[in-house]
């Protein structure tokens, strides 16, 4: 597009908005890129609206105008569904960060009412000052905004416990494609009048409708908590120690990680003052962080888990495990966990995978990775962590060196095939909790049975049909 | 249509489908009503498949004559979604009692794959002897199937912890328009793979597509239970019961059913063998059914709950409470709360509402009742109760006798109004967890916004782009 086009568009955006709402692109430019700086967008604004009303009136000046939306929270998503890519229309980035309003808070109705803008700390800071839990934990809750994790369906590390986003949303507010406001905030626990339109928008990545505020649920905070690091015997301990736990504690268990030894060790290179976490000398090849709350201070509970754990050692599944004996000691505990990330990043570039398995085939699944891909790529390691206890892992393989930039890029597509591959077969997914964005639409191609495909793309014909939101993403194109 | 097109109709489905499956309709007269005796439906043909593949067959076939179908389960539905009755081409009824198998149970994974016709009563019980609870409970739990309490996402009595059906269930089977078939039924906790058109089907009463199977929860099993009758001091000591309960003991509270006189009085009077729970004569204004739950065993809790149960007494909420002291005492007291339906049928008919309201609106709006009806309609009988912890009542009408047919409909037509005008201005829905069927229609036309209609309308136009599928339910004509 010529920019004499670009600058008469931009103009006749300006006139449509408040001042301070748009933005050039070169103001912005970080923007344009996703955090792991694998797409570089670009658009013909940046554009930071503070009020749904402003939302949908940039859909309906854009829908005039046939400028394409991606939007954005805090730019943290890792599959690029964030950067405005895709499509030959010009676009409009639609940064939803100053929609930052917490509108409600209702303890006893336990719910709060905020807009797409709010970051993740700041709704579990809202919710703890109510003295109730907002329960999405994960590693980019700094940045992450609720639109964003709404949009992804984020998991993070209580899944096994609270479920996804999905799960802990009463209801949302949407702009849809033709400039209309649809809503339902009220904090109902049941309404059964209609179609579920609320989920098709939780974790569609902004191409059905542009999410602006969000009833989520808070729970009872937990008054007692345990959180031990296990150096686990072996990988079969891992699974029977989770069903030993579920069995003894059900519904308490509210965190179950594993972590492999190659992770754990980056952490402890990369990560300044991490220290693992027990008395004996070396890491396990496989370690679990394990929580487990309730909700009331029951004594009993001290005397159960003593007697669980001694029972995990006498039968060999625990070779050692550290229980965090201050709060100080638990916030340690989970930054070793949470710089999982950070670690791997420092270490360098990693072909990453998120993948979900059935419980019963997430044992299999990692002995075949370890008999395969290192016989196949000689020097390949392994970096695989997660939350074993709803089924999903982070698989990720950082590719020995010394291989040219060719057979680099071939291997890489290698490895990942034959992951997802085996991953879908064993009735998995290929994206457990970070969505589909550019990274992953030709793996939709790949796997989704062409009825499935057929079903979304009504619904995005249905729901967008001049193809305005987010172009490029989540559906592959017909052919 | 003229009984010669029906017979020729008829004659090309047989042909279509293994033996005995296509039925008339004379020989199943009561499927072809439902269960509160409203609506009298007709058909072609009453059909039985006992697979997913004669399900699909039967919608190729019914799309290429323009032969409309009316899904079925245990008919047990309280809004007629289930008669087939409404649009103006022939009908099929699609009865999937036959779809009837449980494929598989995974206890440690913790879910089960059944088929759409399997009840709500066999699924408890395959739970329970794998030492597994499924959680959902409504008084129709013998006769209502998978398909049909996903179908209009039922609730029950332990949503307050354990959520609706959409809550859990972890993926669904079904026959879209095209006949094509959609499933995801490996039991993933997390998989963000485009569009959740599984929440789209469940709820939408069969007019969206065909659930034939689903991969639903299972929850660990409660291992320390107390089931409590609560004689409360008044309504406002309901609220703050519940409050106070959910304070203590976060999410081991796993029923708050509340009980207006009227109701406990209509079950004490017609249900052979119901008895009043507490020691002293009288039934109180209000009464609540209080159960509390835990996975572990933990001794702590029968300590925490007498001081908890004897603070109620002392600060005046809880004029008497009666605690379950065995197993068949509990089933006993459930019976109270399960026959409230029943107790109301035998004492002839009533206005039903079915409404849920934001918590910090219950009890206003009880008052508001209390003042406003009994005042306009002098002798008319409140029957309140319902699932107070999530907000859903069930507010049910007795009209004054000696008013004339006219003067009865007008005045119900006038009840069911306010209340659900008064349900709407305070946020709430006017229907909680029975849906939409036929009988509240046209509440939709009145109560939702344009742009939701709009919204519903489009998606049901992308799924169902020939309006074959139970034609008449949800959706109210254009106009």
């Amino acid at each position: 597009m010529v920019s004499e086009q670009k600058k008469e568009l931009v103009a006749a955006l300006l006139a449509e908005l408040p001042e301070g709402r748009v933005v050039a692109p070169d103001e912005q430019s970080a923007l344009l890129t996703d955090w792991r700086g694998r797409y570089q967008g670009d658009a013909i604004a940046v554009v930071f609206p503070r009020t749904t009303a402003e939302v949908a009136a940039v859909v309906a000046w854009c829908r005039a105008h046939q400028v394409t939306i991606t939007p954005q929270g805090g730019n943290t998503g890792l599959c690029g569904g964030a950067t405005p890519l895709g499509g030959e229309r010009p676009r409009l980035l639609l940064n939803l960060q100053r929609l930052d309003r917490i509108r409600s808070l209702d303890p006893l109705g336990g719910f709060l009412v905020a807009e797409a803008g709010v970051t993740v700390a700041a709704l579990q800071a809202a919710a703890a000052e109510a003295n109730r839990l907002f329960a999405l934990s994960l590693a980019s809750e700094g940045s992450a905004t609720l639109g964003g994790v709404l949009s992804t369906n984020a998991g993070g590390v209580h899944v096994v416990r609270y479920g996804t986003m999905r799960a802990q949303v009463l209801g949302v507010e949407a702009v849809l494609a033709d400039g209309s406001v649809v809503a339902n905030l009220s904090g109902l626990r049941k309404d059964n009048t209609g179609y579920d339109w609320r989920d098709l928008l939780i974790g569609a990545e902004g191409t059905l409708g542009i999410i602006t505020a969000a009833a989520v649920r808070l729970f009872p905070r937990p008054r007692w908590q345990q959180t031990v690091w296990v150096a686990l015997a072996d990988l079969d301990a891992a699974a029977a120690l989770f069903v030993a736990l579920h069995e003894t504690f059900g519904d308490k268990l509210t965190a179950f990680e594993l972590m492999g030894r190659t992770v754990f060790e980056l952490v402890l290179r990369h990560i300044p003052d991490a220290r693992a976490p027990w008395q004996a000398e070396g890491v396990p090849e496989w370690a679990a962080l394990v929580e487990l709350s309730d909700t009331a201070p029951a004594s009993g509970l001290d005397a159960l888990t003593e007697s669980f754990w001694g029972e995990t050692f006498a039968n060999g599944w625990v070779r050692d495990a550290a229980v965090a004996l201050s709060e100080q000691q638990r916030v340690r505990f989970w930054q070793l966990r949470e710089s999982a990330s950070e670690a791997q990043q420092r270490e360098g570039v990693s072909i990453k995978h998120d993948i979900a398995l059935p419980l019963a085939q997430i044992v299999p699944f990692i002995r075949a990775g370890e008999a395969h891909l290192p016989a196949r790529f000689p020097g390949v390691r392994i970096a695989c962590f997660g939350h074993f206890g709803d089924g999903n892992l982070h698989y990720n393989c950082f590719l020995p060196s010394g291989l040219d930039r060719a057979d680099r890029a071939a291997a890489a597509a290698e490895v990942t095939r034959w992951i997802h591959d085996e991953v879908v077969r064993r009735g998995g997914s290929f994206s457990a909790e970070h969505g589909i964005g550019l990274l992953k639409v030709k793996e939709m191609a790949r796997y989704k049975s062409d009825a499935e495909l057929a079903l979304m793309r009504r619904i995005k014909a249905a729901l967008d049909p001049d193809g305005l939101f987010n172009p490029g993403k989540v559906l592959p194109e017909v052919g």
